[in-house]
């Protein structure tokens, strides 16, 4: 094989083969093919695309380049969901132990805050003590006994994606549907799925924000699910505005465990009962989405979602004290409460302004190896549309210090937007399977 | 600066400023700027290309990467000649002694074998004791010492380039006009030039065989030129059969020594005469081409211009006696006729085939460190449209052994093509300068 060559080919808009992309994945795993040429083939990759074929190849070959999920005689099916990365997202928390109180089992491999955006795994280790870095073995182990686990990526799975995001990371090649496609379903495809099912968000808050973007990503990660034997679909969701009103990682998680108890804010709510309705419809444990519905809100009604969150705390070496005090989270040391500047209706509630300040208060990272202030961010009770008065409270700044509140509100000024008019878009827009889009 | 931003710029169709070219080749020399970001930045120039300004500063930032020729008080113009590169083509060899001899200074500096390509200095070390490594100071005091000089790239001029165009060889990122522009000019106007002829080759054995990208490069490069105070002209010439008959580096300067003695074959005369003409008017010697034209032909049949290329051989360390003796150059062991198989037309004789023969027979590198063998090639004296009877020699091979005479007399079968019908395309088909083009 000679990669200049393989390189060209792709650039003139050629196609390469299934044992191509299979050598170019493994030698540059193996260190035989440089940084160099692979991040020239990842641009080039960016100009002309991957045809059907390629991105089941390259998605073959990542996998392939670790170790998968053997998921025993578990003797029920295996879903899992995945979101493309917003502000105040903290559905995974509510959904995991829900669906798996209905009978689906969860491996969920989930991320680190990226950029502006939040991460599972980030907000699960404020739980005092949680562990994220399972192995598989051990995550197997776990997922028999009590039917589901939530973990960051191991060294193990597609290791390939690791060394490939870090190098797209710094060489301008992230922003591209095939890549992000790829990246996502290689470490899904590695849980051993039966289903998954796609949160995608859109708006300005998200990744690619426009629409036809998100819908083409949707398209092309239910392809590559499909043909690998992994029933997916997708539903488009706003990021134009954070979910819930809870940003900052303790602060969700506090959030997540209202919503575990009956009392989570209604947008949450509703974006986590939609999936999760996916989830058990596409498993086959319920015959429709209204039969789904009910019997997530009996698990959450009964507590036995909630049971099944401390269960999770519990295996992974956390303290499930949390479920009964939440007060055994990291605390801000300062809190501050942001009042309407002006009366009228808000515009917007900029959800990219209020991801960087949470950076910026240090609950998120600059660099890799920053460490996270659990404590600290936002909670905004306000959407776009709402009326205000002049100085009503719109909401709070946790901060460490003074200068964190006066960063915090300053960021507040600028991401609440207040005017004549405002609406809310809808919380739920599309639903996207491979027999077609539909809007909702 | 942030590299991956500025890549990202690049990649979305953007446009870099000066001041970043500048920060990216000063970071990429100096090894700060690595080249897995190279390669990706280099990848979105193919794609999106360069404007005018982009293409200026990136030509200016490898120029300030290494020194510049210091022409001191010559006294006369400085110009010289670059080609695209071809089969056969040994042109310099006998415009470099021809123009110095009509007043103009030549400090050219020519490149190795690329590809099917021969290249000039490769040709020029077939001649015994001739060194083309010479110092850019060795280099100015020969220009003032005999008023030119033939040197290889050194490691003061234009490092940025060297490094760059390593690169771009094993990441597929050659083959883009605006990258092939600067790293020709750049070269050319560290040199200090007043004027550049250009010769771009163009047809099946060129590097662009389309003609409208031939077009584009030569526009390209003389918008370059001239922006930069060079006066730049470029005559597009055909390389869809090799130029002259001598292919292979001893075999080409016999052949050149032959020229210069007014016993050249007619098209490399043509072309030879054609571009020195056009460096004479632009130099401002000579007032039109048909006054430089006669000036040239003088020197030759004058004797001056073998005199002056048995100086440059001189001064350069080579053996002069070659120019009364052409038998001192290196010799082929085995040497055998390829004869018409049939008789008719001659329909191709196909330049690609024949430079990839000479690099088999090891006239030419497969790897950096090849050594050359210099007296290996070919002579071919049929040209496209000339009718030929079956057992007529077409021409000759010179290689090292039987396995090279059998190598040879194979890609002589496939190179010639003999058919019903076949005609000569225009030897020099375009001019182009900054005020337009005239097809010839």
């Amino acid at each position: 094989m000679v990669v200049p060559s393989l390189i060209r080919r792709k650039r003139d808009g050629g196609s390469l083969e299934p044992d191509e992309w299979r050598a170019l994945v493994d030698g540059y795993v193996a260190g035989r093919i440089p940084d160099y040429q692979m991040s020239a083939l990842l641009m080039a990759v960016v100009w002309r695309g991957l045809s059907a074929d390629e991105l089941a190849a390259l998605a073959d070959a990542m996998i392939a380049s670790g170790d998968r999920f053997h998921r025993g005689p578990l003797g029920r099916p295996v879903l899992d969901k995945h979101s493309t990365g917003g502000v105040g997202d903290k559905v995974s928390l509510l959904l995991v132990p829900m669906v798996a109180s209905c009978g689906v089992a969860v491996p969920m491999i989930s991320g680190r805050g990226l950029g502006h955006t939040g991460g599972t795994a980030d907000k699960l280790e404020s739980i005092p003590g949680f562990r994220t870095g399972l192995s598989l073995r051990e995550t197997e182990a776990q997922l028999s006994r009590i039917g589901c686990a939530m973990i960051t990526q191991t060294p193990e799975i597609v290791p390939a994606d690791r060394k490939l995001y870090a190098l797209r990371d710094v060489t301008g090649t992230v922003e591209s549907i095939p890549l992000l496609a790829t990246s996502i379903m290689s470490k899904k495809l590695a849980e051993g799925l039966d289903g998954l099912v796609l949160d995608v968000k859109t708006g300005s808050g998200s990744f690619l924000p426009q629409l036809d973007r998100s819908l083409e990503l949707a398209r092309t990660m239910i392809a590559l699910g499909e043909t690998r034997g992994c029933r997916t679909v997708a539903l488009l969701t706003a990021m134009d505005r954070p979910l819930g009103r809870a940003c900052g990682n303790a602060l969700e998680v506090e959030e997540a465990l209202q919503g575990l108890a009956g009392e989570g804010p209604e947008d949450l709510m509703e974006v986590t009962y939609a999936l999760g309705s996916e989830m058990l419809v596409l498993a086959g444990v319920e015959r429709d989405p209204a039969a789904a519905r009910r019997s997530l809100e009996s698990a959450v009604s009964s507590g036995r979602a909630l049971e099944m969150l401390g269960k999770i705390i519990e295996a992974q070496g956390g303290d499930p004290g949390v479920i009964e005090d939440p007060g055994i989270l990291p605390q801000a040391d300062a809190v501050e409460v942001f009042r309407a500047p002006i009366g009228g209706t808000v515009a917007e509630v900029n959800p990219h302004t209020i991801g960087m300040a949470i950076i910026e208060l240090g609950g998120g990272r600059q660099i890799i190896s920053d460490p996270i202030d659990h404590g600290v961010g936002f909670v905004i009770t306000v959407k776009p549309g709402d009326q205000v008065t002049a100085r009503q409270p719109l909401a709070s700044v946790f901060a460490r210090d003074d200068a964190g509140i006066r960063l915090g509100l300053d960021a507040l000024r600028r991401a609440i937007v207040i005017g004549d008019e405002g609406s809310l878009s809808p919380l739920i827009s599309h639903r996207v399977t491979d027999a077609g889009t539909q809007v909702l």
